[in-house]
């Protein structure tokens, strides 16, 4: 958890630029754990009803949003005839009326999912009149560092609020222009109320501003990276806060012995080909031997066509000679290739495929393709990720597919929140204990027991 | 979540000392990794089968760890002669036939609780046919370092095989001989069940093991450190792997307005004097001003005959003069003394209480007395800590004692397991999707729509 000393030295407090620099921020998280008390203290109500108006607000701004937008993407444009960003990625950066009234959407469906807060998670009864409760409640001031994409801005601002939480962002410079009009017209929408501190959503402005923003273990209690590989690797590396997110996604679908092989060609070409550079796409195909000779080459024509570049294992190749398939390498099960290029491996059995799983996957998402249910508890009791689906493309693995209206980011670490992080990775819980005078020295002495019984 | 760049060197693998015990180390931790996937396999039926003959074992090898105890303690004695190790730690080693018995019925008592796996925690129709459910399930490896009390072993065995994990432990050098012995019994009592590695459970032996351990982020899940607050930052500090642990303990009681002086009284004594060396006693008093000219003489004249020291604000100097109250510095409220000392501060109101908690404390646990259940709601919800009593002593946050058979440690920190942790911090959980085929195609193209309709 230790950062580099350098950025240490420049957070205590010399007169430089970096220091004013890392000064605003220490400013910028104080004043958002401020108002994630404020905001922790709304009720449900009062929360979905800042919710609807942020909604009506960015309708209203659409014009602003636009403009802004249109400023990004004029230098976006300059971006790709240098050849700093691909025509993908700016692509991804335009904002649409469309896309605006789907973000106001967004917010809207946000707001009608249940409270998150104050869930009772369990009770217990320790001893007559001493009762346990165990209550979900805000997790307090989220950082969320993310790159292009500015429709993330309403989701996480959505998310947040709902949760009881403060955010502080930072998008991609990229689409600096339209987050900064995002984040002013929720900010405006929100500050309208006043038991809402406009600071429950803060932008932040520079690459400079996230390392300092690192550094704000005090009052920022997670961080959550949305992007690319380096971008995650960066922020862990960095960051003296609980880092969640996902570093890479290696996700494999496995056709079984008892496949249908109709749904496997469908599931293994929806993993790959339907959109190949997101994480939840799959990169490895791992074929049971039994079925390998009349399956490969069904998939691999299909994948073909769609120009998807196969690499396979000794096995692969000597079922399907002559047909272009380059030998996989080692690195090709640990690759993700975020492309249309898929790794094929022939595997003797289930074991197999679970072990080359838990080897060599990234514990995002993997599927096994199979009518036998035996194989299929199997398959998700022992591979060890976040999402084990059966007969289902990995691509469902994305908090709005899930059900949870939007997603904050996805884990695939184990701890706290695991795979798509919806409205509950927002929060933790507390114990509240209510007793009426209780001591422990009676418990020590022997002259009162514990019930320790469960209520509802 | 770097480390000193010599043990990165050090785990490379030239040969020289430091690369043999770092690689026994990874080994190990290799090992526990495929142990934890045979334990994750087993039913509820057998880990409770097992941990009763554990709990068999440790009663039979009773003089063995006697043995082991006595070798520990004469050493001990030299430590304290020599002024290496206190008296009260010495104490704290000794282990007794009592407590042997008293381990076995630990063992028996995390047997009896209710299975912590296969948990359905929600479950989802995504759409016909497609059904999302939310599972418990283990973390897979769990390091712990803990200080002393050699009778920590078989509660971190017992709850990690209860929740299918394995473990690694590491013990004080003080108890390593009881601790070994403790290790060898259940290791031999779980090794007899042919399903049952013995690597379930694995003792690290030096301190510079431990160093290595926290390199060992692909085969261990989660580090809890069990101790001083140098243990807890030094793991901290060097571990690539999540860390649970408390640094500091500074828990307030708080005497509002509205309080019950008798139960006052009560509470502040215990939370105070009852175990003072632990975290969850508590380190300063916050009193309301209407109450404490009624208040402080009392509690103050009980606390002297404990032998408490008193640093006071100068509210509390000015209500008890002439009473040899040491005046309170900034510092103190920042202090966990873990001693017969208690810093006293009268505060104006609930909201000044509330301030000074969330700015001075470390977020274990804090205690409001009063019967006005608006000020204790208000009290519970914006106090921003792990645990947060209504009239009970702060020396109520412990596993035992809310119902959790034992504890795995006491988490500060508010991602995934905050306060005790029990068998529920040991675990995890994962999506299962169960499909019939679906594709996302046909959802980004409209052809299908989610239901996301909510199942039992």
């Amino acid at each position: 958890m230790s950062r580099p000393s350098s950025t240490k030295t420049a957070l205590s407090g010399a007169a430089n630029a970096p220091v004013e620099s890392s000064a605003s921020v220490a400013s910028m998280a104080e004043r958002a754990r401020v108002a994630s008390r404020a905001v922790a203290r709304l009720s449900a109500e009062a929360r979905d009803r800042v919710l609807l108006a942020a909604a009506e607000a960015i309708e209203n701004g659409a014009q602003r949003i636009l403009d802004a937008n249109a400023r990004d993407c004029r230098a976006g444009e300059d971006l790709v005839a240098a050849g700093k960003i691909t025509s993908a990625m700016l692509a991804r950066l335009r904002v649409t009326e469309r896309g605006i009234a789907q973000m106001a959407r967004q917010v809207r469906e946000v707001a009608s999912l249940p409270d998150p807060l104050g869930k009772r998670l369990s009770a217990t009864e320790l001893d007559e009149g001493l009762v346990l409760v165990k209550e979900s409640c805000p997790l307090g001031v989220v950082g969320v560092i993310f790159e292009s994409r500015p429709d993330v801005v309403p989701q996480l601002a959505s998310l947040g609020l709902k949760s009881g939480n403060a955010v502080i962002v930072k998008g991609g410079s990229e689409a600096a222009a339209t987050t900064e009009a995002l984040v002013a017209i929720w900010r405006d929408a929100v500050g309208k109320f006043p038991d809402v501190p406009a600071d429950s959503i803060t932008l932040l402005q520079t690459r400079a501003d996230v390392l300092d923003l690192l550094a704000q273990d005090q009052n920022v209690d997670l961080i959550v990276p949305r992007g690319s590989y380096e971008l995650v690797q960066y922020v862990m590396r960095n960051s003296r806060i609980p880092v969640l997110g996902h570093g890479e996604g290696i996700c494999h679908v496995y056709i079984d012995r008892a496949a249908n092989l109709e749904k496997a060609v469908a599931i293994s070409y929806d993993a790959k080909v339907q959109y190949p550079a997101v994480c939840n796409s799959a990169e490895t195909l791992l074929v049971h031997e039994g079925v390998a000779r009349e399956f490969l080459p069904k998939i691999v024509a299909k994948l073909k066509e769609a120009g998807v570049e196969i690499r396979g294992c000794a096995k692969t190749l000597a079922l399907l000679p002559d047909q272009g398939i380059i030998a996989a390498t080692e690195e090709d099960w640990r690759t993700e290739y975020s492309a249309l290029i898929l790794s094929i491996k022939v595997v003797a059995n289930l074991e197999e495929a679970i072990g080359h799983i838990n080897r060599y996957g990234s514990h995002h998402t993997d599927a096994i393709v199979t009518e036998d249910a035996e194989a299929a508890a199997k398959f998700l009791n022992e591979v060890d990720s976040a999402g084990v689906f059966q007969n289902a493309s990995t691509r469902f693995a994305d908090g709005f597919r899930y059900g949870f209206g939007a997603e904050v980011g996805i884990s695939n670490g184990k701890l706290h929140a695991r795979g798509p992080m919806g409205l509950e990775g927002l929060t933790t819980y507390k114990y509240k204990l209510y007793g009426s005078g209780q001591v422990v020295a009676d418990y020590v002495s022997g002259k009162k027991q514990f019930t320790h019984r469960p209520l509802q």
